[in-house]
């Protein structure tokens, strides 16, 4: 019966003489009569003893050895294993197109993509999506206490509520269709459905043709929809209850796996101080980016884009003591024709920017019948296109509304990365669609 | 502050004379001077008693009523609201398309997918969504418990791993590209990368054109991978474990759900049950479905087709009290190329037979560099369009297998459904793209 490397030192305070331990040769080190081997598997590291008749090992092989178990210091973990036999399950061949034992991320992004079965041997490298299952389970849970229910919908769409720009078309037998650039039609018509209060974990695509550090054409979007709110006010409340979770839940499981990337400043922030994040109306926002830009002699700020992102973050860190904002009230004219009005100028939406990044984008929603058709008329929508849309508000629809949030951007920048793409296991950009 | 429908009698007993609910009209009776409507909301019914002046609502209107909560033994729940105030936040157009509140489930399929906003208002249709979604959970759940860690692989593929037939064509950007048709390779990559054990719950497409109560072109994969293990049976007994959790929580949380659809037989199988499951191989399977074809008179069966998975559920809930059975050793012929070989004719492969239908296609794959190589070009595939599938097995790959259910499937077993599109939020099938 296999145990686990972390289990070693337990086998040798107990006396084990009949361990097994399977995994990946990670180091070979020969001294005199002896060979050590340093043995990963997914626990962590444990050293091998070994006589020389093993020696024709490479690097990376998988393993599996026999032997007793016995308590050392010195070792990793304080034990080792004085093998008594090896059996090579894999052997890895010796051209390994990068050192897997060493610092992984000084390897280019594209060999470390290229290469997701090595590259993931890092255990820098592997931290990353260990803590992105962290933040997925705590997202689910988190919602599933507050009585939402998850759900899971069509990625195969006939057209694009967001208007039909940047879809990617699908060859569907005889005809064309999209796929999904949200969840956004389907959430809503969960929440009209009696649900009221909905989530989906699932990829989106963006058929955006700019390649950035900060997107992805296909990216995993965790989504919440929620009946009877008055105002997006509520949905930032829920987003910071949700948060302070996550990063509850990141600082419980993975600090190990955080401290890893130390010098990168990864950490998640304080749970208790995620309640602090201010809510800065749009045009305050971009006063406070143009404040902050002046001070650095940096250009005129006319939106709330990237440079208006890190501006705002800044300030928040400094004045709140989070680098996370709320910002809300954004214009008409820069959201989407079902977006909630707030007045004539301002709609009830607002964006999370943390870290100098839009981690989330949401708002109340258009729940009425006739002013959903006057919208999408103003948008110039055709209301043929919007049939299936405009059913969910014929028949009873609560005020609603939700939003969305990027797990690889929030991955990204609670590890302190520079790329989202190392956020993403096998990222999709213009140009890389494999492996 | 609103409170649900499950919360009445509780209110009513404190004596609350200041409560609010909001919800669906789910029935409007007149008596005299009197309404009585019953209102919906995501936790069940309740009554209202108010007077006539509120009495140009429709049914399906969302509503929210003040009042006085009052204990009343007639009423649903135990107690009723003596409305002071009501707001109709969302009026339904009158021309609902079925009735909401009467036995949907005798309103034909296509008008219930067509409507979803509103079938999905009828509590058995919500029902099957619910427990799907405790489903879900109690996989996730289950595989942590077992250290397994989630991930999220790309759905957008260059190539198909199961040989290139029934794969729907994207245009990105430039080129042709192909919705994934099961997360194999990802799978398979990460086990090799040391995380050695791995699940993820997303969408999986198939361009199959035949349209049965069996097939989805867009499915949810509840899919798992793990390393170091010797065969498919180390996959059938964490299948069995898998299975077993699910169905006790299933009865934990949703009995009440599945007491809506006892006419259809609608129950989770016993989860101490699951562990008599029988292991029975291909051969065997064979034989035994066409001892009990030939008591009904049935035809010769020659391959585990759909007659034959109900035989041998029927034959296996006679025999060991429960309608599941695994059948293993799959000919190489019936299997793909990376399925590990017994022997020379047979597969250390499986499926999963649950009440007459395959819920599960499993089994230990090839890990061998070179006895990958040899079976590629024995399946006739080329080896140019698999470098990136091949790397996998290049530098230390351990033995290992998962399987994948299919969620769908195994809702519609549980409820007794006849069509697998009633256990999908939004099918897809050859003709449906909406809504």
């Amino acid at each position: 019966m296999r145990i686990l490397a972390k289990d070693l030192k337990k086998a040798a305070e107990d006396g084990k003489k009949d361990v097994t331990l399977s995994g990946w040769v990670h180091r070979i080190r020969e001294l005199g009569a002896l060979s050590f081997i340093v043995l990963r598997d997914r626990s962590g590291l444990v050293q091998l003893v070994l006589d020389k008749k093993y020696d024709a090992l490479t690097l990376e092989s998988v393993i599996t050895v026999i032997g007793e178990a016995a308590l050392n210091e010195k070792a990793p973990g304080g034990a080792e294993l004085r093998v008594s036999s090896l059996e090579c399950l894999s052997r890895a061949a010796a051209d390994l197109p990068f050192q897997v034992n060493g610092d992984v991320t000084k390897t280019g992004l594209e060999a470390i993509l290229d290469n997701r079965s090595l590259s993931l041997r890092n255990p820098a490298i592997r931290a990353i999506f260990k803590t992105q299952a962290t933040i997925i389970e705590a997202f689910c849970e988190y919602l599933r206490k507050q009585d939402f229910t998850e759900i899971k919908t069509s990625k195969i769409v006939s057209g694009g509520t967001e208007g039909g720009t940047n879809l990617f078309e699908v060859e569907y037998f005889d005809r064309k269709v999209y796929l999904a650039q949200s969840p956004q039609c389907y959430k809503q018509t969960l929440v009209a459905s009696g649900l009221e209060r909905v989530f989906e974990v699932a990829q989106a695509y963006r058929a955006e043709k700019h390649d950035t550090p900060r997107h992805l054409n296909e990216y995993v979007s965790l989504d919440v929809e929620m009946g009877f709110i008055e105002s997006e006010k509520e949905l930032i409340e829920l987003e910071k209850g949700l948060l302070a979770y996550i990063f509850e839940e990141v600082i419980r499981k993975n600090s190990a796996e955080l401290e890893l990337w130390a010098k990168n400043g990864a950490s998640a922030p304080e749970p208790a101080s995620v309640s602090k994040a201010p809510i800065i109306p749009y045009e305050e926002a971009l006063k406070i980016a143009n404040v902050e830009s002046s001070k650095k002699n940096g250009a005129r700020i006319f939106d709330i884009n990237p440079d208006a992102e890190r501006y705002v973050c800044d300030w928040a860190l400094r004045e709140y003591g989070i680098d996370l904002v709320f910002v809300n009230e954004f214009p008409r004219r820069h959201r989407p024709f079902y977006t909630y009005p707030l007045d004539a100028i301002r709609t009830m939406s607002f964006d999370a920017l943390f870290r100098g990044v839009e981690i989330t984008s949401g708002g109340r929603r258009q729940h009425e019948y006739e002013a959903q058709l006057e919208a999408l008329s103003r948008f110039g929508v055709k209301l043929e296109s919007m049939e299936d849309y405009l059913a969910i508000f014929k028949y009873g629809c609560p005020p609603h509304g939700g939003f969305a949030i990027g797990l690889e951007r929030l991955t990204a920048k609670i590890f302190g990365l520079s790329n989202v793409k190392e956020a993403s296991l096998f990222p999709r950009d213009r140009r890389r669609v494999t492996p």
